[in-house]
């Protein structure tokens, strides 16, 4: 049996006359798109367009719900409550669906955006918060996120399916945990290195961490980026690979049961 | 068999750390809640209270979708198009329902807020786009609006339940549209005449024009404000008169059929 | 003697993550920068980055205050209040002075944005807030405004100087307004017969209205655009027009006095 | 020769339609007003207003920048670079100012607001970056600031007077920092202590640590709020006591020199 693997990228994050992303480029290349609901990008109007053609392109959709921080593009900590991190992630799933409802698509999945994924992956306490909020909202949305993190576990706790997310570009410590960008080595410049590591990861289930060691890691989803031909490129190089080593593009549902 | 109205009442329009309004003391007065939905008011962990409030008090909720002006209160007028209305109405039906769904509040109407509902009253494209929006998220929602409308023109033509709504303290033209507030003798100061003429229009079907004429108009619901001792004794005081004169109060959906 | 006019164009308008407009590559071609504000675009940090790039280039600078609206870019009308224009055209004035202080740079005008400008060019009540509260402020400051709108006669009547701003690719009317954009001919759109028009402008005094007729126009400025590889290229073959002419170019400081 | 010490409370904190404080109130019973600027609350109409009170009574006025998150309030840590604190400070800075300058109030000080003040206690690189910025701006401006904290150090490198802050209801570490609000003893809830304890640090330059022992603090300025009639009394009760004890009220820039 072949092995399956998600690419998933960022789409919907232009706001007003704001245009960021190459949306209608990296849509053929991906099979999950992770859509900004409004809080750190994003706005009505580009989430009717994102819906349209996310749907025309037959991709899976998910959303990227973050902190209501859009002059930091939701990149910046933000020490909010558990209940408000739950009520921020109701409020922008529901702000979502309301457009994919009448575009017949179904939410797949959510994928917590930039410092709000960030902090999740070691806050326990942000991490419940989301994880029930999403349960409560829909408890058939896969939670994607790192997977060794507090985001796994408290999506587990809370019933849900989740699909584990690696990065091609980033090098990771021996408990699985990404390494932290400021620390030499933590980013894997290398693009045939770092298509070879995706390769290990989905084939062998492990990779080398930053201190040498083969350690486990699971590969549900792999995290790409669509904005400019050098992204562009890279993720078609990483479909290349993947073809020749007879690895398959699925999106998330298919891969999580 | 007796007379039936509706009291509705706009709540939820606390935000962060600024309260607005008494919801509370409201509640028990009032058949019907208009919520804010984060856009002109309103913010996603008062949308989380304001549900389990009126959860609680089993009244019946409805959305009140506003123009993105915080600042404002959504009372200025703002020139939108017709896809940025749609757009903001699915956005914040979308963002509201998310609350209610796990509390077990079927949304039962839609009242635009402020300066989009007065926009909307008198611009047919607006009001279309308003109109078709609502059908397009949930076409059994009803939509509450003038009655001489071009809202209620475009509710119906979308397909919707259209809900007339009277205000107790505002004078009427001989067309049945608002005497706008700049005009001399557009406001009723006087309560009991404000009452009176609510039980006139819901016991006969008319009201006395600006004009002096008695012109046809329907009241299946009554705005009341919830702001103030005296806001609030008056709301206390329709709720006694309408008793003596046998109007009983019920939400919009039993009203409406 | 040689006819002078000045080159206009927005800066500045970049929001965090968000990247508009070819900043760099403008400022070369023009005498005035008009600086966004944080309102309808620009932040904090954008501003002091236009500011150093500015300050750099040796060409004046003036603020491009507009409408609390980053959604709608400052484009849509928004009835303020003119006590609310004249405390937000303070506000925004004080925020970029706080930049240019340090660089320092001496403000030169003020040039409302969008639809701020459009509104005030025709609203006798807000061009009067506006023009009041810029003189207020710094009656040093000119106002960049259409020559025939209620702008104009607002600033003179605050005590302000003036600078007439004209359009390349805009029709006139008879009475030297604007030609608004939804009437057929509105546009110009042949450059070579834009440029012509400039020429006449500057060197006659005059334009050739919607109806054929020669009306009279002052052009102390030009609004030229950034945005984009074709809007460079006008701005640079207006440069090259103009220098063949005679037409010299410079500030508004050295043309209105 | 008599104590000394200045009063200082928050101020112009309302939000469009939204009122939080009794400026009214408060203004009598204090010397110094701090005043939002526009990012954590506060609003151009607000400030225009402010300005107006703060002239007609006489008292100081300084500006009290905060972070960009007003459905937080700014009491959220966000983690801005330095680069990112500095150009929020200086637009809220030159903001404020523009509404002071045409009532002719010059500014006497600075005090960052909620997260921004207590993350900049603890962090060198945020305290310097808001010190400097301040110092930029205007290096006559006295930072107001808790008096052992990195702010402190990073004012007085910056070459700004510093004013330190004491607090009523908090009690203090050995090292003269605040307890942290979660730790028991961390409020100080009876009123009587609290004003004894005021008493002692204005004229003895002490304070009983939480772990009993006397350690040296400079009261230049003390910090009272104005929300509700238990506050406001309280703030009556510090002047009657300080009265009785021959402490006089003066604002901050007849204390430091």
């Amino acid at each position: 049996m072949a092995y399956l693997v998600d690419l998933n990228s960022d789409l919907g994050e232009s706001f007003g006359a704001y245009r960021i992303g190459q949306d209608q480029d990296i849509i053929p290349l991906i099979t999950s798109a992770n859509v900004a609901c409004g809080y750190h990008a994003g706005d009505p109007l580009v989430m009717e367009k994102t819906c349209q053609m996310v749907k025309e392109s037959g991709i899976a959709m998910g959303a990227h719900p973050g902190f209501p921080d859009l002059i930091g593009f939701g990149r910046r900590n933000l020490q909010v409550s558990p209940s408000e991190a739950a009520a921020y992630i109701t409020y922008q799933l529901g702000a979502l669906e309301a457009f994919t409802r009448h575009h017949g698509i179904t939410l797949q999945h959510v994928k917590p955006h930039g410092a709000l994924y960030n902090m999740a992956a070691k806050d326990k306490a942000l991490a419940t918060a989301i994880a029930q909020a999403v349960a409560r909202y829909d408890d058939k949305l896969i939670l994607l996120c790192p997977g060794a993190s507090e985001m796994a576990l408290a999506g587990q706790a809370a019933g849900l399916k989740i699909a584990k997310e690696v990065f091609a570009d980033r090098a990771y410590e021996n408990d699985g945990s990404l390494v932290t960008r400021s620390k030499e080595g933590a980013m894997i410049t290398d693009e045939n290195l770092a298509i070879d590591r995706l390769i290990q990861m989905i084939t062998k289930g492990t990779v080398q961490s930053i201190d040498g060691k083969d350690i486990p890691i699971q590969a549900d989803s792999i995290c790409v980026h669509g904005d400019g031909a050098k992204a562009l490129a890279f993720v078609q190089n990483i479909r290349t690979s993947f073809s020749q080593q007879g690895i398959e593009l699925a999106p998330l549902s298919k891969i999580i049961s």
